[in-house]
């Protein structure tokens, strides 16, 4: 007989996350499944990158330990890259930290500055992630809604009309507030936060001396301008740590390489933090990202792999025309939000119980794998309950994949038209 | 003027580690130093485990997130690796969560278990990274000694002469112990805990209903018999989470691949944990360590492995007896406590502040890389105040370096006989 070892809160009592059940009902159908659900690419790196790190592999210093704060030549890399975005010169050796990928930075960035009862604003939807990372930190969460266009039924939207209620945000706001998350490139919606957005967000947050915590790992894939907060004035400057990725950049979610950009006396605490956390990050990796932000220009990678994204983009989302379904155009990003009121599904269709206790969009994932052999993920993974219903007729879609696969995807997809109203 | 932002207590004020304070001494020498600080190997990992990491950039998989309790393959190999020391066959799919690094490990593990003002059991000296991933958890750190041998000073001692007392130990237990953590082969003594040692250990923490963390990281540099306590009894093995690493086992400190095994009652809460920290770890460098598991023996690698580490020691230790400076002859690991009460600092010499508030061996450390450029870490960074006039006298050095950089140190380390009494 096992031992009573009890767990941590922190770690107890969680439902099964939204990756395992989709993986798990794409695995048990009786056909190969198309996985558009999780955003990993289904192509490799560009090739200057994987010979940077093949090359990286054969030196003793990049198979061993890395400075906690991330190796010097990825540090520059980093400094040369974003300074021009930034506006300013931004010092490798105290404003930037390299962590085990953008998701090990943002738990850096919280328990560097999140005590017990500390609250962190999230916007509704939000990376399932950001949550456990700021409970790990001993923080409480504070929702304000993503609001969806009204019309998301029947029309098709831009990513721009999910709108955040500035009287919200700011009734969100209480003596407590030590940080705000912003995603944008948003995940799921696709939504780049206007200068407009941005700044009144920012004030508020100067207002209320709250740092801004800004994802912005989809940084390189916009498709209308693209801003970034921490430049909006030098107030908001002094309370944004910006998060970047090089999975997301460079097409290798399996590397773990990220980072945090911010001014001293913020990457200092989440440097910190992350030594703690992990100690120092992959080195042949960090090596090779370093080399990758070297040569990206050269390659004329960054408008390249736009343009490209783009165009998978557009190329996927022809069936939704075709089926008259309605969507969000994102303005950024992969993934795009598919609105499917109009889908009926049977009434005596049996679903486990783990999927059917979940709100409609569970069960317009599983029917998806299970009828079509395609696999999405339901957004109301990244809602509270209070605000579930908001998103339970769409699914999220990932178009990082190679153009075969998008193509089969819409082949199967058009099996749609059977169960539409 | 930057903004009122204020740390969380965790991460704040904390004093200049020893890693910072080696390194930075050593970048302000006047010549070259030659590091035996810092446990990283000298030279690369062997090359059935580099080709595989190169073949594995190849494949898009690969390059992408791994399942969050790591990549099957390698849990697969994990199992047919350590089955055999287990006495049992250890369930990859429920008992072995793979993380980024021992070190995130070591803090899942606390994460999982420990509520804030629980109590671990840590052995003085400690590898310093358990503090602050104890403190990181809310955990309360319980100190117990391993006693140097009282003739350290004036002879080569055995690490078994490190002793722990049982007394001592059972005195530590408090009702709200809920861990402890073992290292063996120990780093820095290099002991390796005896059958009988590590039976009365986990006989108490059967009692006292207590889950050990037993960190074995040098698993495979062992030079004397060596036993994991999970082995010594089925009530033991179902308190007991294991730690090891593929940066020790495969010379590759920098890629960040780690593991824990245990029952699945233990590795289901650490593993829940991992996931809310890094989420996944890094995915081509655990599909090279799954080949460099698989391939180890048709290369003789352990054995040969074990063969050079130990043949290293014994080359770089010839030192101290050529300069008759005792030292604690290690019975596994790669480092080496050496004994330096007799030599003499001139009463004049100057230290800066951070060197000088600190104990004999931090100026001892300093003072060997300023007169002879060989760094070496003072262990009392790894003891409390209460206990740090133990192990004043002492320096580590780490052998696994270049056979030629060992014998430089020691032609440099000649010069110690000016100053020894």
């Amino acid at each position: 007989m096992a031992p009573k070892v009890r767990p941590a809160k922190r770690v107890e009592g969680q439902r099964k996350d939204v990756w395992s059940i989709i993986n798990e009902a794409a695995a048990a159908a009786d056909k190969e499944v198309i996985n558009l659900g999780q955003g990993f690419f289904g192509y490799n790196p560009p090739s200057f990158i994987l010979n940077a790190a093949k090359d990286a592999l054969d030196r003793v210093d990049c198979n061993q330990y890395s400075p906690t704060a991330g190796r010097p030549r990825l540090r520059e890399a980093l400094s040369a890259s974003y300074s021009p975005f930034f506006g300013r010169k931004i010092n490798p050796a105290t404003e930037i930290v390299v962590t085990s990928g953008a998701n090990e930075g943002m738990l850096s960035a919280f328990m560097g500055f999140i005590e017990p009862g500390d609250e962190v604003i999230l916007m509704e939807p939000y990376f399932d992630q950001y949550i456990s990372n700021i409970e790990m930190a001993g923080g409480k969460i504070v929702y304000v809604s993503l609001h969806p266009p009204e019309k998301g039924d029947t029309q098709v939207c831009s990513a721009d009309e999910w709108k955040l209620d500035l009287g919200e945000l700011e009734a969100a706001f209480t003596e407590k507030t030590r940080m705000i998350v912003i995603n944008s490139p948003h995940n799921p919606i696709g939504k780049i936060f206007s200068r407009d957005e941005l700044k009144a967000i920012g004030d508020l947050c100067v207002k209320h001396n709250t740092i801004i915590l800004s994802d912005e790992v989809y940084d390189r894939l916009y498709y209308k301008p693209f801003t970034r907060i921490a430049t909006l004035s030098p107030e908001i400057e002094d309370l944004t740590i910006t998060v970047g990725s090089a999975g997301k950049n460079f097409y290798c979610t399996g590397w773990r390489v990220g980072w945090l950009i911010g001014k001293e006396h913020l990457i200092k605490y989440a440097g910190a933090a992350h030594t703690r956390i992990c100690f120092s990050s992959v080195s042949p990796l960090q090596e090779a990202t370093a080399i990758g932000f070297e040569l990206a220009d050269t390659h004329n990678f960054w408008t390249l792999s736009k343009r490209e994204m783009q165009r998978k983009m557009t190329l996927f989302n022809s069936i939704w025309h075709e089926l008259s379904l309605p969507y969000t155009e994102p303005d950024g990003g992969y993934f795009v939000l598919v609105n499917l009121s109009s889908i009926r599904i049977p009434d005596d269709y049996e679903f486990p119980p783990h999927v059917l206790e979940r709100p409609r969009d569970f069960k317009l994932a599983w029917f998806l794998i299970r009828e079509l052999g395609v696999a999405a993920i339901p957004p109301t993974e990244f809602y509270t309950e209070r605000n579930q219903r908001e998103a339970e007729n769409y699914l999220r879609f990932a178009v990082c994949k190679e153009d075969e696969v998008l193509e089969k995807a819409k082949e199967r997809l058009r099996g749609l038209r059977m169960f539409m109203v």
